[in-house]
């Protein structure tokens, strides 16, 4: 215990912190493609502050997406950040401390040929449009709730508030540069449930730097994210960044102090759910010394696998197992039960 | 109270019961196209026993599922049964209120071509079929749980009995006959852990008596069902079947305590996904009178997305949402809360 | 030659031939769960009439779809018919000799959720329904066209007549029963422009007797059939119906005088493909005595790849490759050859 | 017929031409974030060189690609060329005119995991890799052929040589950068043989100056493109470029003398084909001022429907109409049939 402490106490007193609340001008919409915004060394605390994924170009239920909305200009980012060290093939470790809406109100919208149960771009028919619509949903924070009010109907409900982010994403592989609506290999635009207070974040290293960006905050999204939107909303995040020299994970891994989660990301869903699924068999065989045939079986009875957007250019599914079912190890050497204990003590 | 009371004892001198252990001639495997094995009146009470996914084939690691297998007679089925009065487009309600094992084991397998990750006939590929192997889960009733022991590795786990019912289902519409390895929309093979102890199946009537079956007990079994078996086993099913007139639902529809729930089947997986949200969408719209694009909207806030199963002829997805997210109502008349009440007194 | 003509007169002489004209009360809407209509022997000649896919329900294009359909009895069958000495694992060989439209137009219809470019109850979406519409076709039977007359616009175009039929196929295995609509290992709804005059279509045998049926005339269809439905039509059909004893294809095998084709069907579309690949992969080792690395290799050299429907409770594609390319050879001991020769005298 | 001469021989004269056989740093492996290696004005001649898809690196049947790969380096294109004066929404037309093996052999190979009879990184499986290896294809110019022999069995065969080019594309949108492996809206590695000698490529602009580039020659191509790789080889390409103002497809538009096409790429395959229908109805619709309806009812009955590509990030299917069968009419203001004039007279 005596080593523990000094330990915590030796890293709390080179914690690195970096407050950044970007504006319009600084705002990125790429994955890769674009200069850092900052330096940080790994064990960085980071204060951001992240717009909404309208851009804040929905404010009130009147606001009309496909007029106000520039396409271009979705899905803002904060950053991206220059991890100091990090290299190809190495392991980022984002842990999510603590996310706080930033303001007062969230939004969610119908897009024309956006979101799923319509058709879209991709999934191309004839129909004509679903009506379009805004709802802005109050947040309550000391309830810990924000408002539905139907448009259409006359309904309100008051919906726990479960802040998260949308989108936390490292640069491609290959040079190339993806727009901020995407998730992929390198995480992105994934839009699940998953990645909220307490969550850690694993993501393969593609370029020198790492330059890893969050954005689309999230009061509440239902898993699939079906109309396309979550109650989008500004947000506050805390943040510690660190790096694993090597055992890049070739998809996003996440843990909690509950599971350990893979998210696959591709089209159609089963081959998003076959990535998670593979990735995870291949996790468990590492952790557990597991031929592969018997992670598959073990897996087979007791992944969960909820989904979490059918929305996006790819479709993003989660596999996870609760830790509780399984003898005690630590992933990753530990790094998220550490990184758990450096934010308690910050 | 009083006339809650009243009401209890009315039922409960009136409940019929039918206990039926059929034997090895006995077996359906087919949703459709049998005659049925009893007639019951809405409201009897169901003891029934089921054999294993495998028809008894693998009772030890050393049984080779190709070998043994005979892939006629898989997944047989207890019934069908012949609801009295029930009438298409009806809706049949079937509540678990028990599901035990059967035998003191369970069993699952890599069955080659068969399965969520390996090419099958119909994700055709040229590649070797993977390894076959035969996991025997021994019961620990006193300890709740299936024992896990590896067969490629040195490992073994204590996970959970978890019992559910893989099968259940009417038969199908338009003179069709169905494997009963298949999930539809007349339920089948739906394969998801949702279908436990306290859950109530609506399920859409298609033919006179319903003629409903289950089957393919699982003393566990992950979302997904990766490896395409769960730890099959015997069951022993208490079941309690009613009718309500009319009002069928298109897709499978299932109430618990606590959640509201739907099961698309289809391929590709987005398309049961797209197909248990519509459900869904127009089931709040009907319990809350709300508009379709208002019911949209909350859906994509609250809804939660676990995957069945990725190994059948159809995919399986489940969309559900907690109860207790909404104001109070009664689905179905509150037939669940009707049937949990009965069940509790017999 | 000598030998060549007295084969020919040995079979001419012993030729069957039968005549049928199912009226309504005859009609059978699934393969499979229907008794004969006729026991043939195999090398009979068939003159068969078959009711268009709409059941005669459109006639005029002021018809609506929606109000006039029995979607019950879509698709409706002639046969089906049981052929002498057919076991399962035998191979069944259909060759159409000729298809002669027998009414003087054709019908298409855009029918609500139904087609390619609409939501379906598989893709399920939330938009309305596309307008309804249903178009006449007139038969120029000297010209060799049908006549398209635009519905909402001003323009009309004479477009070459190309009879094919939709369905072919045998009885499913398992016991199942499946509704004439669907296109699957047995057969069935293919709607792929390849079944027209000079095709032998070789389907395995999975009951005794075979139990198979035609219908779902096509004046006139695109690759795709993308609204649903071609220029459907009541036909005339010329079949000549052999057996060969055992080798039963997996999927349906077509042949003509210059093609050798698979048709495979199931959802996702690459699945389809894939299926249907692999069919052809394994008929090109069996063909040319090649490793099934080498006939991969040279069918994606090779392969022509046209899709048949996208609209089908399972979507087609077919897979062929033309036989110039390759040394002579004949598939199924020259049965395509044969029929062609029986064909040409009788 | 002296206006057509004098037109003639005015463009004749004023023909600029550029000769580019780029060196191996010159290489480029994305659309869209390469500086432009020369600029170029509409209406220019481009004869061009391209290094084959491999790199060069696969030249006899012992290079075994998993050693001698560097997937960094797959599909090196030739350009990105700057058209002059081309603006986002304006329309690139590319006119092939001639493609010419520039190797006496072109090359073929099974690589690890990628393929369509293959699981792949996306449709992940744990299954083993197939069996690599690598086919050389002789080119015999006289006989017009590339021979194929077998590596694992006894077999080879002489194919017409039928030389395309699996690669033409421009800059994506949005500030994208995709891998040269990838055929998106912006065209790109689409692998259809019908890009082919007289086929016009018609690109929507993106970025200024177009930054079109093209590369992946095949000397024969099956649709499907199954194993994932075509017979690869370095080309020699005569491509006249030229530019509409405005008018931009969404999706790449094609067309020879005798068809139109679309290609559409996406997953799953279905999407593919539904983006070519829509882009090809609205193509209808604006030649011959049709209601989409009736562009949709025609289009069902006329389409051609090849699969291109079933291997590659999306898969690329093509929707064709013969123009034969319609009214004449010139899209794009002749466009097409201006360039074959001015490719005939050079």
């Amino acid at each position: 215990m005596v080593t523990t402490w000094a330990y915590i106490a030796a890293i709390c007193c080179i914690m690195d912190s970096l407050d950044f609340r970007p504006d319009r001008s600084q705002f990125v919409y790429t994955f890769g493609g674009a200069a850092p915004s900052h330096r940080v060394r790994p064990g960085t605390l980071l204060n951001l502050w992240s717009e909404d994924a309208f851009n804040h170009a929905l404010t009130r239920v009147s606001d009309v997406a496909s007029h106000v909305l520039d396409f271009r200009y979705l899905n803002p980012q904060t950053g991206p950040f220059y991890v100091e060290g990090a290299e190809p093939d190495d392991t980022l470790a984002i842990h999510i401390i603590d996310l706080t809406p930033a303001r007062s109100w969230g939004a969610s919208a119908a897009i024309p040929f956006f979101g799923g149960m319509t058709s879209t771009d991709r999934t191309a028919m004839l129909q004509q449009a679903l009506p379009e619509a805004t709802w802005i949903y109050e947040v309550d924070t000391l309830a810990g709730t924000v408002g539905f009010q139907s448009r259409f109907s006359d309904f309100e409900v008051a919906l726990p508030l479960a802040p998260m982010l949308g989108t936390v994403g490292v640069a491609p592989s290959g040079g190339e540069v993806r727009s901020s609506l995407v998730p992929e290999r390198f995480g992105g635009n994934m839009d699940t449930p998953e990645i909220k207070p307490g969550t850690t974040v694993f993501l393969g290293v593609n370029v020198e730097g790492a330059l890893f960006s969050i954005g689309d905050g999230h009061y509440r999204q239902g898993e699939g994210e079906s109309c396309g939107t979550a109650v989008e909303g500004a947000m506050n995040s805390v943040i510690l960044v660190d790096l694993i020299k090597g055992r890049a994970p070739l998809w996003p891994r996440l843990e909690t102090d509950d599971y350990w989660m893979i998210v696959g990301s591709s089209r159609p869903m089963e081959d998003s759910w076959r990535i998670a699924q593979l990735e995870m068999i291949r996790w468990l065989s590492e952790l557990f010394d597991l031929h592969e045939m018997d992670a598959y079986q073990l897996l087979s009875q007791t992944a969960e696998a909820p989904i979490a957007n059918v929305v996006d250019p790819n479709y993003s599914v989660v596999v996870k197992v609760r830790k509780s079912l399984f003898p005690t190890v630590h992933a990753f050497d530990g790094m998220h039960r550490d990184l758990r204990e450096r934010a308690a003590i910050r």
